[in-house]
């Protein structure tokens, strides 16, 4: 008998669990057996918790960024400066980018970065919507704020080149040496985004 | 404003996850998001598939394994020894058992090992719930099969100390040179476990 040896209800738990990003069989069967042994009441919240936020968050209609309602908080904020939209891959980076404090204007949530390798084209992100909110007017700056990777400046460059049309002022975020770092220990790439992205004193 | 960007049930769901035994709060962030994102139906799915967990599987009265049925398939198929117990720490470790399909008896799950610093004493096991199994009468045979680590030690020294009053056969597990491997690269304590362990050829 090579069958498991437990319930299907916990196999079914268990190989569901596994369709999760970097969640394998081993974990997966680890997660389940401390849901059912160990967090019996986890269990339950987790279900809750999932159909809440499947039921509850949606994309936003303006920014595609992550909402509960619509607009998103962000849009509909009469403080927040519209003529400023920072471009970002998703929902993480707008997270990331508020948590600086720094930024004032709106998003707007690509949904993904270029990847020819991975067939994500112009096409799988929301690039013609980005140019529609640009050309309805009433903004005066794109920041393009996709990752310093060869995916995110890829994205960066395709963005600059499609906004031209626009008339729209296009920007990069800056590339450097992180707060804190050491030169001595800087990798060479990202001194040389250093030296080449350097200003006034 | 350092609050967070995401929507509060999206927030409960990152929360949740990240309850689970070595998933942090990143990691739990990245699989809302692509719950959310990428594959929503995975969201209903998950949560339908530990709400049947839940409901349905419970643990067997007799050797206290996971199972939906009173008592486990194993306990209830008689085909198999009942007078063969394998004490195991878990329901993982029954599934190791059993795809061996070289143990034809059936299981006590003792639902840990011992261990004085986590604060796991006899109580926190199903240690009684075996010496009274055993005085039941009709059970010949007792095989420790806890893992050769100390807990695992201490445990199977503990339950042989314990099950010597009941004059039942109590055996270990044997432990040497896993088979397949180098006897040039083996660790020198397996080795030893081997060499102390060896059987008349």
């Amino acid at each position: 008998m090579a069958k498991s040896a437990y319930p299907p209800a916990l196999n079914r738990l268990i190989g569901t669990l596994a369709r999760l990003p970097g969640i394998g069989p081993k974990t997966a069967a680890r997660l389940s057996l401390f849901l059912l042994l160990s967090q019996r009441s986890l269990a339950g919240e987790l279900a809750r918790a999932l159909d809440g936020a499947a039921r509850e968050v949606r994309l936003c209609p303006a920014c595609f960024n992550l909402t509960d309602q619509e607009p998103c908080p962000i849009c509909a904020d009469p403080d927040r400066d519209a003529g400023l939209i920072c471009v970002v891959e998703g929902p993480a980076e707008v997270t990331a980018v508020e948590r600086t404090e720094s930024f004032r204007g709106r998003y707007h949530v690509l949904g993904g970065l270029l990847s020819p390798l991975d067939k994500i084209g112009p096409a799988e992100l929301r690039i013609d919507q980005l140019v529609e909110r640009v050309k309805a007017g009433s903004i005066r700056e794109v920041v393009l704020a996709t990752s310093p990777t060869s995916q995110g400046q890829t994205t960066a460059a395709y963005l600059a080149d499609r906004l031209r049309e626009t008339g729209v002022k296009v920007s990069r975020i800056a590339f450097g040496l992180p707060l804190g770092s050491d030169l001595e220990y800087a990798d060479p790439m990202s001194l040389k985004a250093s030296l080449e992205g350097r200003r006034e004193a």
